[in-house]
């Protein structure tokens, strides 16, 4: 690792947590230098749902690579975008009756997120956009202002403005209803909270600690904007494209946002690539009034439009389920086996996980532990108190098995070094 | 077209101007769907300095892939970036005695550029960024506040904070030292402008309409920073890998720029991949205090790494010379014999153009006559005045030759209409 | 009233619902220029706790002028000015053992509001304020972004910048503890809300329409700030000076502020005076780092050097008790005889009034049918629905039951009126 | 002066450098409470221009307040009102052909600034103001961000938005027009200044150091913004009521603003008083859109509309030219004798000085000897290097010449201390 400490900036995070050197991966396995495998239940923080140089990407990747396709061409036309734009709108637009263009804002979640948030400024020609707490939408000064982590807001080293946080679904109790809650605020024309531009939300807020919004609080949200001519922005970039159990993770609640965040995996193979869907009506950009010299990422269309495949029949999506079931069932029992702690299960579909809202350390610990039996799983969360996993989709059943069961046997590994710990603090006091 | 036109946004720009469906691509060449070849004078506005498909790359790419190397990594190590790192280094860095910690920001200019202002405000604890007239940094919020262009500003929709513009050189004529009248506004404590994190500066402003700062005016403006503990931001995207002449821009000038952004080129293949060069003493982020999903796309390691080998020698700075000297020589004779127009000529090695100061629309005319004769050129500046050519690098020189004497025909036959439509015009009056 | 309208500025409002021409004034009693007597339940907004032309004010005023005593001295050390430091300092800050430096940040409730911020935000490095729901702290950009109403906002034309909207007492009922969700935002890392350098607040929300925050809110408000090294300012501009029934409107809650604001009433006469009063630890302000011309309103000194006698001992306080208990017991009849709509009884001392929750604009016509009996009363609230009564504190116990009596009359009116028109309403439909 | 320094803040400044306790005044004479007389060569920062208890006006407000006129009466209609507003039209306005609504805005010179600001803003719907290197317009957030003096800008303790810095005229020199910059800026669609609500100026920038715009320079900034539909504000707090020879500072320009901003002098006796006078096509504020508890200081109508007599016939003029004279004639001896150190005179009409240009730290010592010789004059500009003289317009000439005199000696005095300081410098080395 010596060259990544001399040459690479201080900034860099993972590889101090895993620490080796990867060379190569297929779908959910990875291996380091010295040949050692290792389980991924990250999946590239939800960037890999199809696993790693899934080979039916592969081939159209090499294929095109070799036959010369155009790679690189701003936002010119392409076979491969037209392709892929075409294949978009047949195998997952139109099946769910949703109507909406596709815009490039540049190859990555921030740049979707930074398109959407200056489209709702533009439509509405108001400033505001509402957030919620512990939201994540990015790290460039837009979706930043709009990202609720403090430690993360002050790498912005200014204050960031045009956003209100208001409180997430379930965040001040079973009993309060923030939406209810907005909605006064919204009317009251004293709040001091200014009709917003817009309101963006993830349905499930990953980095955030695996806070879900019940379909009735997002059925809501929806309404309170619809009434006041407020656009609705729903940041799929790690929630979409299958993470939560369907293409889009707002279909359950059956909410129609007027924007949509895509990023992550709709590149299909950990390609670079970000769609911003934006109702017709709304499409009111100039030419040129947002551009990117990447959103022309051409092997990015090869490959998403192949994935995309996986959507063709309803095959995946029970798989998801199934498998889903599992990843639940083992949190379950963790949770449930070792009752001494305060601990809760969290999240949905694929990205599950426990908050350890007691001690938030050990969810570090049991990520570490985890590491040392070769799982890849991380910790998310203001405190960073919920250790999750979200492997990729298409991870083998048998594969997931084991891979669960390490998981349990790094849990009760460090639980019993937790115990041991706590024995010895009682002995001494 | 009509996919294009039925699916995706308005804000798609070039397409409207290049209208076709582009399909294979080799170094300067691409042809479209049916068959016709075209000269590419743009280069993806500067992401293509190795060509189109470069094949030495191509072959490092297809290798990579057929082996199953880690295709996305987060900020983890692999080898993939190891090697890049190990010949940024070698090749880069040391030779020019350089000293540079490398951060990877996430893909695209924008995310370097947002993390240089990042940084520079957090090492300083100040707030204001230093800017100039005409600069074009990038269209997320944070970049975008240092940009010009009151067009894409006003995409924002709402006020862009945090940055002063100043008068780049040469902007108020040659009798006024712009470097100067910054220095007295940095010097009087009543001037209403606050010492500033940084400054950031391209040393040639492409979408600004190619204005080239002296290597005087370069050094004055870093005896300024240095003197205030301001950091020195270039921003090198477009205008490094070679664009100007030598690897980095600045070499000439011989500054040492405190931060380096770069991005477009260093992706070897027209692959999205960015740069942050921190000098050590700066490189203060805490670990994930910036951060984004696609900083570790090792496709662009790979192509990056290959595509530096082009610097292990001289050959390519002096390729680049030899056919800058072509560029020049054309675009002198064209502004030489139509002198019954206000034209000048403008940039520097491999980004030079016309200005067409009389008549701003003359550019676009330009432009639109060398597509028509198969040659992709494009505009820049405040009123898409400046009609540039900016090829790969890699260009062989008889291509440049032929698309030269393309771009001069062009000019002449929109020179006869113009002067026939002026006639018309005096004669009605 | 034409010269009004056609020399001042549309900006002009009480005039527009007070339609007559005022001459003279002595105590609550006010006399047009056709020789009407007025009752006045209004006091200036709060700046005539004292009455009006208090004769033992007056008196001093008179001797101060045919003095030739310095009237206007910037910050310079008069005479005037040392007395009133003394008095306020014997009279005031002691016996309430209070430890405060004063300040004289220019001579408006907006002035002390702006130097508070300033003063919060040097002292701790951050940026943010919170203040709440339906707080008015005033028109100056900084006050008004701590100022809720949405229409006095838009008047500034501009996003209103480094301000956070919590909830005020109560504000989604009485179930919700507000100031424990306050306490929840600050200490979770991934809220969005950034540790602010105060905490802004009036005790009893005047413009915001009377609510009142309850002693144990204002207690756990310290301690939140106490905790986190917040500082809490107070805004007592319209409360203070005796307004709720004590000096200062956070005597009763047994708090202590960090930074106090007075105005209005502070001035004894009427005059434009305001105090800013600083912990000694947070008096850091460099010289003149804020400053003013009108910061030596000596006549200012003068008056509110004699108003501050009224302190010196028990009898003002209860008077304004027994005084606040009539008004209490004409508004609770009010409302217990009108139960057809939706009233309530808000506010506190000698700022009471009626809340029409169900039919706002009931409000405005009890003033106008006020006025029309010769009462002098006002509106507040975000919607105008709250009626307010808030006499000069001084106003004899005789002329405060007539007011109250026509207060009553003109209520039955318009209830008689409104009755009417429901019943007109019925029949048509 | 103990008391000042146990109970005030720390943030007094004047009383710093005039070290005693002021008991009375007339014209241009203060004494202290030892009786020692002072010759006010300051004015109360340009509030005094009729001269400390103005004899005339004394009497009117005593007759004022033996009458009980109403002295607080926020914004509703009063005879004293009603005169002054009358008295404004005939003396001021109609002889001068403008044409502006009156609007009270509060009674400082900040307040008026603020309004001013906010309505231009409303007009234009633009952010942007431009103001001016080395401004001053007040101390509340709004009119703080226009005021270019750093130290005073770091007192808010954030950033200040929406304003944007021009160099005043002359400030880079004789050869550059500042105008004609201002307008490329303007013009250029990639300059980054974004097109502004207004350009807000004074005419003679007093705090900034006795700046003095010509009168080419400010039509031409007039034309720049007629030709935009930017708004023109003139502050003329401190250069209005006479204190640069005519009644309004931009009378000789022949410039018509659009906005006025008036305080300081105009309440005539020293009162807060400030006037915003708005075209009429732009008074558009909504009824209390902009409010403030002391627009309504009947005393300050009184003394203000007593004062706008000094205007009905020319004689006043004539006097503050005949007396700038002696001023302009005293201080160009001053500079002549001492050329010796770099030094230029400063100002216009009754606000003239000497900057010491070479040696800042002198203009303090001039001040300081001057008060030592019962002389009350103040430093102004970025580095306090000007020593200013600004004496009440109404000064009689005896005394302005004695004051002159014990100037010229204290200049003396300090010379005699600096050059020998100077040799014994050189002595030592």
């Amino acid at each position: 690792m010596k060259v990544f400490e001399q040459l690479e900036s201080e900034v860099r995070s993972y590889c101090r947590n895993f620490t080796t050197v990867f060379q190569k991966a297929r779908n959910a396995k990875l291996w380091d230098a010295s040949g050692k495998e290792y389980t991924d239940f990250f999946a590239g923080a939800g960037a890999l749902n199809y696993g790693h140089n899934n080979p039916r990407i592969k081939q159209k990747l090499i294929d095109y690579l070799l036959d010369d396709g155009v790679t690189h061409s701003l936002d010119m036309a392409t076979m491969a975008k037209e392709n892929f734009l075409t294949r978009f709108q047949e195998l997952i637009l139109k099946p769910r009756n949703l109507n909406y263009k596709t815009m490039f804002p540049g190859p990555t979640g921030t740049n979707t997120v930074e398109s959407a948030m200056k489209l709702a400024r533009k439509v509405t020609g108001r400033t505001e956009i509402v957030c919620f707490t512990n939201a994540f939408h990015g790290m460039s000064m837009g979706a930043l202002s709009a990202t609720g982590n403090g430690f993360k807001r002050g790498g912005a080293g200014v204050y960031l403005p045009y956003t209100t946080f208001m409180p997430y679904d379930g965040y001040f109790g079973r009993l309060v209803n923030t939406a209810a809650y907005l909605e006064k605020l919204l009317d009251d024309p004293g709040s001091g909270v200014d009709t917003p531009a817009a309101v963006i939300l993830e349905t499930v807020q990953g980095e955030g600690g695996l806070n879900v919004a019940s379909d009735a609080w997002l059925r809501q949200i929806e309404e309170i904007c619809r009434a006041r001519d407020i656009l609705l922005i729903v940041d799929d970039v790690q929630m979409g494209c299958g993470r939560t159990g369907t293409f889009f993770s707002f279909e359950e609640a059956g909410i129609e946002p007027d924007i949509v965040c895509l990023s992550k995996s709709i590149g299909g193979y950990g390609l670079p690539m970000a769609l911003t869907l934006i109702k017709p009506e709304y499409d009111v950009f100039n030419p040129g009034e947002h551009n990117g010299t990447f959103r022309g990422n051409n092997l990015g269309f090869i490959a998403a439009a192949e994935a995309l495949e996986y959507w063709a029949d309803a095959k995946l999506e029970k798989e998801i389920a199934e498998k889903a079931d599992m990843i639940n069932g083992a949190l379950s029992k963790m949770v449930n086996e070792h009752r001494e702690i305060e601990a809760e299960l969290r999240g949905k579909g694929f990205i599950q996980g426990i908050a350890f809202t007691g001690e938030p350390e050990l969810a570090s610990k049991l990520c570490a532990a985890a590491f040392e039996r070769g799982i890849i799983m991380e910790t998310s969360g203001p405190r960073d108190e919920v250790a999750k996993l979200m492997p990729p989709l298409t991870i083998e059943k048998e594969l997931l098995e084991r891979g669960l069961a390490e998981v349990v046997e790094a849990m009760n590994s460090i639980m019993s070094a937790f115990k041991q710990e706590e024995k010895e603090l009682q002995l001494q006091s």
